[in-house]
């Protein structure tokens, strides 16, 4: 693929079912015009020069505004909210504010972390014979990190007892994640009973849509 | 040690050297009253079922206040800044914010990947026949990531275009632990630049003295 020069602002650029897909939900739900440009990590898009360019960390999501390149799930979503303060996607308060980066930035670690061990253990080491170690290990942390997810969601509807933030569709994205990882995810009930929620919502509708990919069993 | 119910708040629960020391120097930066309780990671202190209470995850930093038990450097720093606009940690847009959390996001996913590959294979594998191969991948990573750091210090005197921020101290110690790693940090020229600013807030040396620590060669 190409990696276009953006004609609208702002263009996200994701690819399927990655965590690029949580700020394409918000931008659903603050339902302004946007632009999204499709890359396959598969077929290596992330690793190209011309996208190395806009994110020399080679991940997506990668958001571009008329002034601004920016890196980072984390950071996409609390711009998106802290510039459209009337969608009510992040608690105007500091702690409301701190609250969602302390999920956001737990998340990040867990996908850099324990989920990395399970889907890319070639990122530990050269050595082919430390990969089913490396595998069993992000198995069993794996399971221990998602218990503490749905213990989290054991007491709201949604990731903030403030209500729906851009929290959920990360929270979200990692569910899908447990189902690839061939988890039952049922056992989190909490968690489950969220993601129906979560599917209950046209922005997260939409947006499965277009990525052509779904979420659930 | 105990885990002590706060005498006073915010209460900031730190270990010295680690990446609780970059709340220490904004608590410092603030000038206003706090309480530290001193935990060591070496003796077991942040896995202990007291301190578990506080925070499951069982790391630190983690910041009491009155009201709240806050965890992740990232959300604790944010709060910080936030509750206090006036000490201009943050700069005051959707932007600079965004930009904030961009750094430190990254830097966090950076701690649990290469730092951790670096100081702590047995959290990858079981297998200790495997921990030389991990190991020397984290230090040809750490190397990458830390060029990028440097490549970002290198425009303005901060990590923030606004200036100093709460991204600042965080940067700080990462510094540390490439010397730990027994990096010439040299190398990075205008990090090392940085640190040298650093050292001269009083802030930062006051944290330093406190924790009992040093940066730098
Ligand atoms: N810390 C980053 C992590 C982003 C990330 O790991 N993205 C993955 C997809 S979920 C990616 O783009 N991988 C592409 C590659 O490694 O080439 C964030 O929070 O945005
Ligand atoms: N994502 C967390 C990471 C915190 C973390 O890894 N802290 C380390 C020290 S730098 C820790 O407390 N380790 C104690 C342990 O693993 O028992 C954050 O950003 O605060």
């Amino acid at each position: 693929m190409n990696i276009i020069k953006p004609k609208k602002y702002p263009t996200l650029y994701y690819c399927p079912g990655h965590l690029s897909f949580a700020p394409h939900v918000v931008l659903n739900e603050l339902g302004k015009p946007f632009e999204l440009a499709r890359l396959s990590i598969k077929a290596g898009d992330t690793q190209r020069e011309s996208f190395r360019k806009l994110n020399p960390k080679g991940k997506v999501p990668v958001l571009i505004t008329e002034n601004e390149i920016l890196t980072e799930s984390s950071a996409i979503l609390l711009y998106l909210a802290l510039s459209h303060p009337e969608s009510g996607l992040l608690p105007p308060t500091p702690v409301g504010a701190a609250r969602a980066i302390e999920w956001l930035n737990w998340l990040s670690c867990m996908l850099t972390g324990v989920i990395a061990l399970n889907f890319h253990p070639s990122r530990f080491t050269d050595e082919v014979e430390s990969f089913n170690g490396i595998k069993a290990r992000g198995r069993l942390e794996v399971i221990k990190v998602f218990e503490q997810i749905n213990h989290r969601l054991a007491e709201n509807q949604w990731a903030l007892k403030e209500g729906y933030s851009i929290v959920d569709p990360v929270v979200l994205i990692y569910f899908r994640w447990g189902t690839l990882l061939e988890l039952d995810m049922n056992q989190f009930s909490h968690w489950a009973a969220h993601t129906q929620r979560m599917l209950q919502r046209p922005a997260v509708q939409k947006a499965l849509a277009t990525e052509e990919i779904v979420i659930g069993n």
